[in-house]
């Protein structure tokens, strides 16, 4: 039975006054940090008190006692950790292994843009991740999806206009409009991109950018379209003409783009409180390796930033941009998503709570139980291959076709002439993109020079944005055969050889994450890039990401879609 | 007919697509204010460029061209100030001419809290408020009143829970719950003044705060229970303890209480964005003479303040507060409320534009509707005195009563003893307050020495906070005769001798406004002062302010309710 207005009223009452009265120090609060120093995000200054926990929330800071007392004996403690804009997919796991990477490194919110599952699933796919990260000991907030399919060259498991998202904007945990990547489309006017701003506004929803290099009376025409942030900036003067027309800053540290030490200068007083972190992106080995949004504060101080300034970028800015107004500080009121470190110098992180609760001490996760997903939801992530069995016949094309050439260390590609076969010796390799959403049997197909694969093949189900089927092969039968075992798997990343799969790491939620353990879909993916090399891939090349991101028809030169390839230079099929 | 979601998606589409159109530069901006120097919000500094102004909106800033060009050659464009905190009533008259009068200064936003008028007519003086500045050249919004009556002790016209006024929450200019004054209630855990509390939250409303030196534990449970700011700072420690704990701070300079020499410290880097601008009360001579909060502006940087800085808590800093987030900026997408000055140090507004509409040009206030509020308010407002006509025989009382001593130049009182009688040489007067909501015939009477009064008598229907007939006589037939001419008027200022009238000012709205112009009202009411000083009113003492508190029963030490005299010290009636 749903809750009356009246009754609701009164249950907030009875919190508000057990809040009240352990604030007042009538009663013992559920949970006293004795002698903290903590950072005052407010005077910007730190200060020590004792810090009284009720109900989840902080209720004071002086001279408390507590049901529960731990003496932090001067040990500092920030607000929780907030990363601005991620995709949790790229992590590879569930949202709840993800939690669990995440909360020893002091993350407590993450805002997240489901994009990659809804170019799957559609708004199934957002819903799957609602459902998959509702009361996880990280509070996980959505910025929906602003542009699926990612270009009207993609063809991706679903298109979704305003319409379709709208009814997402009533969930308490949406926070707005993803990154408007579209912003040739904002820009000129089109009805669809702008239909989507002027109805997250409608529901007085934040809208999140992503507009590269945009200057001038372009940017003008995007921010005054109601465009609030951007965090694809890599220099500072791109920066600096967003900022001074309103739009926030997430700086972003993540797998594939780091951009913290260019931006780096807009922590100073003048710029700062206009400024965030994010990640974007963070591959498995980054999360285990570096960390999260800790390692952009850390390297933020070991850069010269004002430690308080870092914290505030990694916490208070981002809950007021958000406008999530009870986290992001430590003061009464707020919630108590806590991080405590021994230092700035050493920033070794001791215990994390969040609400209140203790969920890491020492490094160790209290264990936490993991939300179901509805069984609809369970099986349609299950089932989103939709592709016949592939032969070598489908991948076989008598005319030439072009070669994408691969740049060592870059995603952006050379046009490198054309082919009409495959010739490993001169590693000119078949590379194809499988439609696999609806079984239309496109199958784009081109060359590919700079990967180096000397025998089988290598395929992938993580293929930007649309997350069809991408295969590199040294035979069409091995390129059949590896988008075959892709398919079988329900998704996944695929190294075949003699056969057989040499390496495989099974991606079954979607087609994009595994239902692994963090540790386990590292340890198997970096077996299988191990395979790829011993295979002849190119050492400056990453097996998989690089493959990843030959399907995304916006970086130039040449892409491959599934309608053939595509230069995106002069925007048109080659 | 009620507009469909898709009708408004589409209208607001239409409507964004022209904004972007002039923003991008393919069609001329409705106006342009050329060679602007306008104050950046975001990153401090002072910038040059072409304003684009389109649909009340800015859309650029860069190089444009308009329908209408306008060269400032330099002049410093200013976003419009907004005051964060201000009963509208103290001004004496309709909200059409407080716009009137504080337009030429630059403000463009009011925040207000209708408390006089819902003392005086509950939900319905909050309606006719919302009503009477409906579309006015400024934009005014509301914090809903939070204690009516201001303590129990008062009898006001209403009594108004958190139901009376919840569904003003939905009024798309209500903002929230104003000042919670009852804040030993809040930290006694009292259930009205914290339901208020939740209510407002529950809403996603902001909760002003009014808790002059609240300190310690205290004071956290006061901020943990949901009130975020605070005006009644009158020096730096207190103001500091708020601020720490997270309230935001508004610096009050208004008629009564004037803050800002002690709080200026506060409008440093560390502090200052924590920190806005209020009035609180002014009165008609204030107003005229001083300004509003560009007196605040001007005098904060006479003071030393970076004009940045003060711009910034006139502007931008109570706009995030309010979570009014298109406003307080000159940046893509803000409204184009303006204020253009010639420098920072003459200070001279040239021009003000409110909602990309020229509103004040060389001081003169372009004519604009006045709002019309509805037949039934209209009705009510005018007849709010429900009061049997008074004799000499309802101000006799032969028991001693206590003496209210006067202290010059301040608004608090000490106990002078007692007596029976008036003895006008001596200047011991009665003083009576007249319960005049609900003809209760609940009449106080008490004494009162150093209000100088040597013949006849001063009558007021400004009695905070329940706005009840106060009157001060040297008999008690003239107090009846002046307390009636107060109900005939339907409220006002009236200096009585002589059978007759000497002066009066009607205040036939509510009995607290007059519907004549500012400048009149004015006129008359100094007129009225000269009148009750030639009978004899102390030089020390402001005849009718000064009479409007002694029915306060907050301030020390002796006050006078319709139940008699009351000593704020202990508590009880004298």
């Amino acid at each position: 039975m749903s809750e009356s207005y009246a009754g609701k009223i009164n249950r907030k009452l009875l919190k508000k006054q057990r809040i009240i009265a352990a604030a007042a120090g009538r009663e013992p609060a559920d949970l006293v940090l004795k002698n903290a120093t903590y950072v005052n995000v407010f005077s910007n200054e730190l200060l020590t008190a004792d810090i009284a926990i009720t109900e989840g929330l902080i209720v004071g800071l002086g001279k408390y006692a507590g049901k529960e007392e731990l003496d932090l004996n001067g040990q500092i403690v920030l607000p929780g950790f907030l990363d601005a804009h991620i995709h949790l997919e790229s992590a590879l796991v569930t949202p709840a292994e993800f939690a669990r990477a995440v909360l020893p490194h002091g993350t407590t919110t993450v805002i997240t843009d489901p994009h990659e599952i809804a170019n799957v699933m559609g708004v199934d796919g957002i819903e799957y991740m609602l459902q998959a990260t509702e009361g996880l000991p990280i509070d996980v907030r959505f910025m929906l999806p602003s542009c699926v399919p990612a270009t009207p060259l993609d063809e991706s498991g679903a298109v979704l206009d305003y319409r379709a998202i709208d009814s997402f904007y009533d969930h308490p945990r949406v926070q707005g409009l993803a990154e408007m990547m579209n912003f040739v489309g904002v820009i000129a006017g089109d009805e669809q991109p702008v239909e989507k701003i002027v109805a997250a506004q409608a529901h007085h929803k934040k809208i999140d950018g992503h507009a590269p290099d945009l200057v001038g009376n372009d940017l003008n025409a995007y921010v005054a379209a109601g465009v609030y942030s951007d965090h694809e900036c890599h220099d500072l003067s791109d920066a600096l003409e967003k900022l001074r027309r309103g739009q926030f800053i997430m700086i972003r540290e993540g797998t594939a783009a780091r951009n913290l030490d260019a931006l780096f200068p807009l922590l100073q007083p003048n710029t700062a409180d206009r400024c965030m972190f994010c990640c974007d992106d963070k591959h498995p080995s980054d999360l285990l390796e570096k960390g999260h949004i800790d390692y952009l504060v850390k390297r933020a101080i070991e850069l010269g930033a004002d430690p308080i300034v870092a914290v505030k970028a990694a916490s208070h800015n981002a809950a007021r941009y958000f406008l999530l107004n009870n986290r992001g500080a430590v003061a009464p009121g707020y919630l108590a998503d806590l991080t405590v470190i021994d230092s700035f110098d050493s920033f070794q992180i001791q215990r994390v709570y969040q609400r209140g609760v203790l969920r890491v001490a020492d490094g160790v996760v209290n264990p936490f139980p993991v939300p179901k997903v509805d069984d609809y939801l369970h099986n349609r992530a299950r089932h989103t291959f939709h592709v016949d069995t592939l032969t070598a016949q489908d991948f076989m094309e008598p005319r030439p076709r072009g070669i994408l050439g691969l740049v060592p260390g870059e995603i952006t590609t050379v046009d490198a002439g054309y082919s009409d076969r495959i010739d490993a010796e001169y590693d000119v390799l078949k590379i194809a993109v499988v439609e696999r959403h609806k079984n239309t049997r496109h199958i784009g197909i081109g060359f590919i020079q700079g990967y180096g694969l000397k025998s089988g093949a290598v395929a992938t189900s993580i293929s930007h944005d649309s997350h069809n089927i991408i295969v590199v092969g040294t035979s069409e039968a091995e390129m059949a055969a590896a988008a075959n075992r892709v398919a079988e798997l329900g998704g996944g990343i695929v190294v075949w050889n003699n056969g057989q799969a040499a390496a495989e790491l099974p991606l079954p939620i979607a087609g994009i994450m595994s239902d692994l353990p963090l540790e386990e879909v590292n340890r198997r993916l970096e077996a299988a890039k191990e395979q790829a090399f011993a295979l002849g891939v190119n050492p400056g090349v990453d097996p998989f990401m690089t493959l990843s991101f030959m399907a995304l028809p916006v970086i130039p030169s040449l892409r491959l879609t599934t309608r053939g390839v595509f230069d995106v230079t002069t925007q048109s099929y080659v």
